[in-house]
């Protein structure tokens, strides 16, 4: 079904689409490639929500030259009006031959609507060209549309021996420079940086992407000005961070996660509640409390409503390990330090009471990668 | 001074000096290529202690094109006779016309000898090519010559979060059989491998190569009748093993470091030695007591004068930081599985007391390897 030229098309698609990734959220990566006679005649990629779709600037750039062309898309044409026109009926209209998609639309109420849209009118539809590689690009987009939660990388940075800071809390730096710009560049891709009060109230950290600490290749991409900065997710209970905190200095988003039915300190943490309101870039949500804790799948549903479908995770051991026993993590990233720490350090993260092998948290290994004199592990659940 | 193709040569000449990586020990690993106009006439690489050396096989399979030839050699040649007849004898009666070595011999007291005479007779030779390869080579042999202490590699194998057993003690396997046989191919290189009464008692192992679990391309070099067993060194300061011990029933020699002056068990331990001369294949070696338990410093100079030098290291978490605290420990091997296995688990090295990050034990990281769902990293002390 597929020719070698149609691979390389959706090669270049997908590297198109690629450019978005520091951008697009909360919308999908999407790149599309137009060829007339094996020869590309348009391009185009989606840089921004509210912005054109990939295939309206690939047609832009095509013209006339569309009529007849083959189209090779990362994802199924929309066919539904958002804030741009659908791109099936932009194709339509264009008279293109043929449309190769690399996967179905993951929303499950519009999937095959466009494809549909295009068969209907006559084009010749084939899809599933590199689906694999298209469906990395956009992992939050599609389980968000597939499970209403989002997407979830839980970092750990750790000594060889899995400690994250002496007993007397000293740890900076366990990992050297290399890891720590590594870092910035998952932060710039997310659409949340998730932390806890435990977190700010002990390190009083900024989480947010400091353009300098990019990547070169990044930054030639990305001036500092247009950088998108995540929003920032912190998970505060009692609302007991102080307005003082570095964070609240800092531009972009701010939602703090607090609790709906703390009954003993109910007045308390409505008067607490109060002092955020006063901060222009401060959210509050509320969510209700279960036996460990905040509702922590709530919490992620609502952030998923809210257009947050790809989540990084910076916190302690205790709720690193209250996130992977709820099953919310998809992805473990661990940042390793060849260095011994000692027995009497911090634990990597607070699960415990297992009595079989059979029972430990295993992972499956998908990446190492070498940082410097540091190692970078990512694993996903089986 | 050096071409093209004297790289070539000695890379080739590297080649032949690892395929006796798994025989040689204590001898060093050297490999001899003999070139005439620029084509080879001659190779070998010495396989085995007692057998001939690298260069009287290269020079054998060149016959009389050794005249006037150049000859690669990755370590300097021997003046001396050991068991074989001094190799600059049989290259300067061979009369070639330049030698060229990768590096000098590592022994201080015959170093640069075997190099003056050939140059006494008139023989040009080039030092120093590829020696950073030539030295990866012989790491135990280079050691044990310059300081008197064996080449000590400590395998540890645990999970991300550092831990080697669950609570209850189960810890069968962290890791996968990929891991496992990677530590065979470990084994069956090494001088000898060295762990632990508590070892013995609790795990009860073989500490022998299992040629079943070599590599397919270390098995066609070597049938399973010709493998050599490492000697297995057992630190058993109290004399508590049992001679119905696993290890005993393998073939190998084996040898008991107990304790010279353990006063109050002083006649229990001779009676318990007695056990040991029982068995054949068994020697026991007495070495004094420091303040932590034996002397490992005197142990390892003692088991280096017996022709070990190299040790692979298996052992628990309080041997393993006994030999790291002691600056006994070249390289650290970790495997590591992607699996959480709880902060109630057992620690990776029984080290403690660091209070600030400057402290903790800091390795460089020379490699990592992926093996299956686990991972392989290499480490050295700066």
């Amino acid at each position: 079904m597929f020719s070698i030229f149609d691979y390389q098309m959706m090669q270049r698609a997908l590297e198109l689409a690629e450019r978005g990734i520091y951008t697009t959220t909360p919308n999908p990566n999407v790149g599309c490639v137009i060829t007339q006679d094996n020869k590309i005649v348009g391009e185009g990629f989606h840089y921004r929500a509210g912005e054109p779709h990939a295939e309206v600037h690939a047609l832009r750039a095509a013209r006339e030259r569309a009529a007849g062309a083959i189209v090779y898309v990362t994802l199924e044409p929309c066919s539904h009006v958002g804030r741009t026109p659908p791109c099936s009926d932009a194709l339509i209209e264009a008279r293109v031959n043929r449309v190769v998609c690399a996967m179905v639309d993951p929303n499950p109420e519009v999937s095959g609507c466009g494809i549909q849209c295009l068969r209907d009118a006559g084009i010749q539809v084939d899809v599933g060209l590199r689906q694999v590689q298209a469906e990395k690009l956009n992992l939050g987009f599609i389980k968000v549309m597939q499970t209403g939660l989002p997407y979830v990388q839980l970092k750990l940075a750790s000594s060889l021996d899995g400690r994250t800071a002496l007993s007397n809390g000293q740890s900076k730096w366990i990992t050297g420079t290399e890891a720590r710009a590594d870092v910035q560049k998952f932060r710039a891709k997310t659409g949340a940086i998730l932390s806890t009060s435990k977190t700010v109230l002990e390190d009083d950290p900024s989480l947010n992407v400091r353009w300098k600490l990019l990547p070169v290749e990044v930054q030639s991409q990305y001036d500092e000005a247009s950088l998108r900065q995540p929003v920032r997710v912190i998970l505060d209970r009692k609302c007991s961070i102080p307005t003082s905190s570095h964070l609240f200095t800092l531009p972009g988003h701010i939602i703090i996660l607090t609790s709906k039915n703390e009954p003993s300190t109910r007045n308390y943490l409505i008067s607490q509640r109060e002092r955020f309101f006063e901060k222009d870039n401060v959210e509050v949500m509320t969510i209700s409390n279960v036996e460990k804790g905040l509702d922590l799948n709530m919490a992620m549903q609502m952030l998923a409503r809210k257009g947050i479908n790809h989540i990084w995770v910076e916190a302690g051991a205790t709720f690193s390990g209250s996130l992977l026993e709820a099953d919310l993590v998809d992805e473990l990233i661990v940042y390793q330090a060849p260095k011994l720490m000692g027995v009497d350090s911090r634990g990597l993260v607070n699960i415990s009471g297992f009595t079989a092998m059979e029972q430990v948290l295993t992972f499956t290994l998908t990446d190492v990668h070498r940082l410097g004199n540091d190692i970078r592990i990512r694993m996903q659940r089986p």
